[in-house]
């Protein structure tokens, strides 16, 4: 090992000055990777470093940053995967998001680990990327063009149909502020917005290609490790094997309550099986597909003719879209939530924040706080599907309510007013995803404390430790004793702050989560593939590290301990179902809040203090 | 690993009450083994929940502690040690020392992980314990014997040449406060008093004989990892194969400044090769010892017949007691020192102790602070060799001021007054050890933190990291950039704490610091071992539990943050050689101790947050 350790990790980052159309390239050391490893890490560093505060989101002065993890374009399963952050237009905050498909990879395979966008283009271009040459191209002719029709037409421009692409589709154009950015055609960089800030750019797309695989320091052992790792896969992955995400779950999670149904008021959804992947899979599912190098191949593909034509190109419904547009809708028809991510991922529109806008236009509608007046003669009930995708396109274009739900529920509680905030489910203006924070209580705790607002990845699943199993899933982590899903001790915060670092990690890695596989096994990938001597200890004080820093640029831009609250809703039980009675205690919900704040070293008001950052060799940020 | 989870990981607890003569048997479960591991974690874990507050160290309210670690007893090169541990008579805080040899090992194939010894003896005794046997035996006959002789007697009177004991001779008899418990006649538990507190409770002797070896939870694994720990193992360890401990370092030490000389006082101490393990081993050494299962075998043995007489049974100096009775007695006659050293091993005094205890008469007999009329007639000057030897005699014996110095430097200092405190070399009341604060200067912090007085081994050494290697050597945890050796920055508090909480753990596995072994490989031989789904991670909170739980104890039986902190001579310079003109500054001295305070989660005052407690399962600790 002591010979690898001078040879050091370096990677390339492009930055691009779309307002003087210049480009350059930086290099940045070893200890660069090492501290902040790549993703969100790289993304957060930057953010801190060089965005003045009370920058404008959709300012030309925000930086919209895609950054690989050091494993991005290797050949190893659950690392075709990487991040898109920028200051989100819903929080003010940080953004970020993650994303699978092969852009990633193809972007490193051009001799990238990340690119810095800065400025905004006087019209709109494209940027094309092939084995380190850069070039920002118009993209006049591509402006208001579908995801599919764009990746379509730049591949023939460019003669090569094997370039990949990340691009925003009208949705981003028209800076809907829960745009996302799509890598291809299935695969969306979702939360925050950050096709929202691609769209204020001028930026339509980001075409890449590239032939240069990269080399591990030690080759010998990445096949080793990888050779074990492909001959547990398929075991230890089953549900996702089968059925995509989602696994053979939705039917279970509404039998608990965690099943969103009708804006996170209700808990009776009958017959969630239907909208079961198991059943998806039996009834429309075509062949699945998967990210670049993943055998897993977790994503859906459907197929439906009619009585709704849903085109298969554009995949089918993940867990998250079936709860959003689904139950949380309170719609039961798989063709029109098939739809709804059909158009989403056709409009460059992220399915969890525009399923839970309709959900509480929905509720509004039914409460009389909205009427057909603004509907523009809807009738938007809970359950009615064709007013739901009618709702989709009236948001891509900005027409009419769509207007209003584009902003995100927050701001359109706000614009909409007569007392609709009570039906905004969002933290820090994020969308509240599909797991139910009454059921999930620590995960309820993470959706406060999320720095990107309401989060369901960087989080605990409270039903992970809830059970037997939780010596062998998180005994690495000192999680030991099986917790309730409704526990809110201090145990549970622990457990939360534990498993959230290693959960940085991972999105730093851009290793998928779906793989499951052991902190141990990721850390030796990562000594084989960069040279490091790291540990899995010395990988979660990262992860804390990346936490600490979007922490930092929240509380820079203003956000404040009152930003890390749920949504009233949630301290009140459900009207029906499992949850019927069960609601989230507020004085240990607090509680809960400033004793995470206190075990991560924050102050009390959530700010870190001077010697967590020292500790964390983030001094650096006691001046910026 | 999901089905040995299951299995759990358990071990005996043996209890004896002297006062009642009563002996039983504690099992503790799975998971008190998994947060406190063994060793101090053990010991510290039973004085915090058994002790009143305020226990007089030399009562028979306190409770001597004996206790393994979960490797002890497996034929695994490194773990052939024990814990002993109370309530410190030096510190009057917590007591512990680690210590090796073989009996700690006879312990566990005699059925048992700890032994906690309560009361007061009427009468000497000393226990029998064979093969899950306890028996309770008169020691009348060999009270005011020196441990070769009870050694003897006892494997004689038992009929059984295998017998290992672990006992006192009359320095730890007459409470000598630094006494030590000695395993065997070479290996001797030496800091903090353990073995004034064994002879506080009549106690002279544990004679241990077992024969069942422990069976590992993955017996295939651990052979698997051992055979790669001793194939590497020469290779990795060779200045100690060699010379034993000390390595070929002394005389570097000595161009450093880092070996102490007339204590602390001065810098240019000559020809320190005339005491160096090299020079020993080519001129007075014979074969070398070793711990059980241990091939590195560190352990000098010198023999002398003439002019003076040293008798090899007692083992040769290790580098501390070369240290403590050479360099800081101005003592270059190598006899002299293995005299010194036998006598100490003879009568169970800690080497370190007695020879700054001695330096701080010489140097208070150089000042007229102590005249002949105090000595006996001795000219205790610097270099006396012969007077340091009576000197010894008379401290074993509590002769003259042999019964002043007997109490250590801190209570010698006050009971001496004029002035003689500015010459006690000490922190908490426990004499520094070997190595020159002002040239290692985050070990000077460590010494002045260390919950158990001035402590060399739970600690940083500076010159480790100030080199290239560090990467190399301390990657795993994050410490990546060479720190100078005066560096007290907070990124040398880091490291300090890093390291520290590694070593607790160390301590607590009661592996040996002297085989360098990987983090990973440690944390690998454990799992092997206990069936543990355990992490270098979750090892690490261990120890960062470990040394929490140590601050609190200290916390509760009085000790502030005004005993955090060193003698003032070492803010000042040498009065000579290498370190002529280095100081440590006293700003960034103090600064680095409230750095550590933050850092570890303890408040200003240096008690650990309800929080931090909570955050290290350690609630319970709240409400005691």
């Amino acid at each position: 090992m002591e010979n690898q350790v001078e040879n050091g990790y370096t990677g390339n980052i492009l930055r691009v000055d779309l307002t003087n159309e210049k480009t350059s390239i930086e290099n940045p050391d070893d200890l660069f990777y090492r501290r902040y490893i790549g993703g969100e890490g790289i993304v957060v560093y930057y953010l801190l470093k060089e965005l003045k505060v009370g920058t404008d989101p959709l300012g030309p002065e925000n930086k919209l940053i895609f950054a690989n993890g050091p494993l991005t374009g290797f050949a190893i399963p659950g690392t075709g995967r990487n991040s898109v952050g920028a200051k989100s237009p819903l929080t003010g905050g940080f953004g970020v998001a993650e994303v699978g498909g092969h852009w990633g990879a193809a972007l490193k395979h051009a001799g990238f680990d990340a690119i810095i966008v800065d400025g905004k283009a006087k019209d709109p271009v494209y940027l094309w990327i092939k084995d380190g040459e850069v070039e920002i191209k118009n993209a006049s002719h591509l402006w208001g063009k579908v995801t599919g029709e764009t990746e379509q037409l730049i591949r023939e421009e460019l003669g090569d149909k094997n370039i990949h692409v990340a691009h925003i589709g009208p949705g981003g154009e028209r800076m809907i502020r829960y745009a996302c950015v799509m890598n291809g055609l299935r695969d969306a960089a979702g939360r925050t917005g950050m096709g929202a800030v691609m769209g204020s750019k001028n930026l339509k797309a980001i075409a890449v290609r590239g032939s240069e695989r990269p080399k591990a320091a030690d080759d010998e052992k990445l096949k080793e490790l990888l050779k074990f790792f492909n001959e547990k896969l398929q075991k230890r992955n089953a549900g996702y094997f089968q059925f995509g995400s989602g696994g053979d779950l939705l039917e279970p999670f509404a039998s608990t309550g965690n099943l969103p149904y009708r804006n996170f008021r209700d808990g009776d959804f009958p017959n969630p099986i239907d909208l079961d992947p198991r059943t998806i899979k039996e009834t429309i599912g075509l062949e699945k597909d998967g990210c670049f190098a993943c055998s897993i191949r977790c994503k859906k593909i459907v197929k439906i003719d009619s009585p709704r034509v849903v085109d298969s190109l554009y995949g089918g419904p993940e867990y998250e879209t079936l709860g959003a547009f689904g139950s949380n809708c309170g719609i039961r028809d798989i063709a029109a939530i098939c739809k709804a991510n059909e158009l989403c991922n056709k409009y460059s529109l992220d399915t969890i924040s525009t399923g839970v806008s309709i959900g509480f236009a929905m509720e509004c509608y039914e409460k009389g706080i909205l009427t057909e007046n603004d509907t523009g003669g809807i009738k938007l009930e809970f359950g009615n599907d064709d007013g739901m995708i009618q709702i989709i396109e009236m948001i891509a274009k900005r027409e009419g309510i769509g207007n209003i739900l584009a902003e995100g529920v927050k701001r359109a509680a706000e614009m909409i007013g007569k007392g609709a905030e009570k039906f905004a489910m969002h933290v820090k203006g994020v969308e509240i995803p599909m797991h139910e924070p009454r059921y999930k209580q620590g995960m309820g705790v993470g959706y406060a404390l999320s720095p990107t607002g309401a989060e369901h990845m960087t989080n605990l699943h409270d039903d992970s430790i809830a059970h037997g199993r939780v010596k062998a899933y998180q005994g690495s982590l000192g999680i030991l004793e099986p917790l309730p899903v409704d526990d809110l001790s201090f145990k549970k915060v622990r457990a939360l702050i534990y498993i959230t670092n290693w959960q940085y990690t991972y999105n730093a890695v851009l290793m998928c989560y779906f793989l499951f596989w052991s902190k141990e096994l990721i850390t030796e990938i990562l000594q084989a593939v960069t040279g490091w001597n790291t540990s899995m200890w010395e990988l979660m004080k990262a992860g804390e590290r990346i936490s600490t820093m979007a922490r930092t640029f929240n509380t820079r831009e203003g956000l404040t301990s009152k930003d890390d609250w749920l949504p009233e809703r949630f301290f009140e039980p459900h009207t029906s179902g499992p949850l019927a009675e069960t609601a989230i205690d507020k004085v240990k919900f607090e509680n809960a809040i400033k004793t995470y704040y206190a075990m991560m070293g924050w102050n009390e008001e959530g700010v870190p203090t001077r010697e967590k950052l020292q500790e964390l060799e983030l001094d650096w940020l006691e001046s910026t």
